[in-house]
């Protein structure tokens, strides 16, 4: 099968099919999409070799579950133990032996096929199609922001920074009924907000007047906009990871009794029945389609200042 | 009267006896206490000139409520204008106008007598000493921390630091049946801290083990601590303020998915009550006592590297 692999270098290579252990599923990639913690990755995020990507839609070929095989699925990128404290107490995402798909000890979805537990998969609603299914993964991560924080009907959220994750996470918001403001430096982005039916604004224009920030930038800096935006006792919330992680004076924080909350992964359920209402638009996000055979040139593409979404279709003339 | 003035360094000088406003009160101060955010005042934080302190006893000699002259007093440090949006939602100690007495815009306590507000002004008991009621100010910065956070009964609560506000918070935590534990680096601010009845250790010996770390510190150094000895999806509360802002990497934070509450001053009355109960010891917390004539020295002698609670004596001989 054809694959993404990094090992000092990305590479486009021919692997065997994996094979499957018990109550894994083995799952023909349709669609995978490429994100920024894949370009992190490529720096050196986690040491992470192997196949790269956790973003796909694809099809059950084989599972022990009957259920599942043939159907159209989606899959959650933590691969957790089962046994251990975190997962008893209800928190596999954060399972001391976790592993995560095409990020840290499991092969990612950047190939013909890919292997998970069952219990990660979700079957994707006929009436969803594959690119907005693929965007499933990201989607969850936006709505993690609701599963952690407590955010009232009045308050004004600000989600910083106008990319792929920016722009889905306020839609995500802005979908339940949030006042959304989203603040960035693109004027082309801050449009596809605005034609969202979102409030957009350049950071400078707010200081102290936001109960929820919501930082999507991807870099340190949106931390800082975020502490000067947030009202006193209001909450940060935090979705960027970074390799080189660019350090922060918290001071602000204190003395404004800030609360900051970090967030990563988010729930596939509810991220699902979004996308099937028609309440978050995904086609404006999405920058380009690569078929497999490019997706050296696909990862080059996501890679580019200031691109969307970037897709690989590995179903395209199969 | 005799003042302790920052204004281009660190002076001892006689000033007149302050007047006072319309619904504030002239106090005539007893015993005042040197905090670490006083050291940081003399390194420039806030840039502060004035009058020096904010943690004080005294008696009211003079207000327009006839309640409380004579009354033996301690006073909440922020001066809010009581019209603002952050003061009309209950927040009065983040009014957009605030001021803090001996930090920000207000003159502090360290003086012969001191005006503030008659609302900031809390009755001490009878059954509470002067040494005792100094602690208030402080004691109720710690308290803040169960004010902002829910904290369960089963959970382990890590205090980082055991300088005064460590052992202070660590207390307010302990006389309230949570198992706390006292990070510190001091053997023997450790032994005041076991002879409390509280757990010690180093922090090396725990790792994600913790559910709630509160960065007592004073320096950057009690973040990354905090980060590291939290279980994911903990909770960090931050209680250092420093004017050089020494920066964090947050990458942790968002991969463990972690709170982190910024927090400062606190509520007087529950303070008040600890000490009223003896639910809180503070003798083995002073460090020493000066008079007032002395108070450039007992400055020095808080500026000395692990130094606990030094007070400066107003009222001796007077």
């Amino acid at each position: 099968m054809r694959a993404l692999v990094f090992d000092d270098g990305l590479k486009a290579v021919e692997l065997p099919i994996p094979e499957r252990d018990r109550g894994q599923a083995l799952i023909r990639v349709d669609l995978a999409g490429i994100c920024n913690t894949d370009v992190e990755v490529t720096r050196g995020y986690l040491a992470y070799r192997g196949i790269m990507g956790h973003e796909f839609v694809g099809r059950v070929e084989d599972a022990d579950d009957a259920g599942l095989v043939g159907k159209r699925v989606v899959g959650e990128i933590n691969i957790s133990c089962g046994e251990c404290g975190m997962c008893r107490s209800g928190n596999p995402r954060h399972c001391a032996r976790v592993k995560a798909m095409g990020i840290n000890g499991w092969q990612g979805c950047f190939a013909d096929y890919v292997v998970l537990p069952e219990r990660n998969l979700h079957i994707v609603p006929d009436s969803v199609t594959d690119r907005q299914a693929v965007f499933v993964e990201p989607l969850a991560a936006g709505l993690e922001v609701l599963e952690q924080v407590h955010i009232r009907p009045a308050d004004t959220v600000a989600v910083i920074g106008d990319g792929k994750l920016g722009l889905l996470t306020a839609q995500a918001m802005h979908a339940r009924g949030y006042h959304v403001i989203v603040l960035g430096k693109h004027l082309e982005k801050l449009v596809i907000a605005r034609n969202m039916g979102m409030d957009v604004a350049f950071a400078s224009d707010y200081s102290g007047m936001v109960d929820v920030a919501v930082d999507c930038t991807g870099n340190p800096s949106g931390m800082e906009t975020a502490m000067s935006i947030v009202r006193p006792r209001g909450t940060i919330v935090l979705k960027s990871t970074f390799h080189e992680g660019s350090p922060t004076n918290l001071t602000p924080m204190v003395r404004n009794e800030i609360t900051c909350v970090g967030s990563r992964c988010g729930p596939f359920p509810p991220a699902l029945r979004l996308l099937e209402a028609g309440a978050v638009s995904v086609e404006p996000l999405i920058d380009a389609v690569f078929c497999a055979d490019e997706a050296l040139r696909a990862f080059e593409r996501a890679c580019a200042r200031g691109s969307l979404k970037v897709l690989i279709d590995f179903g395209a003339g199969r």
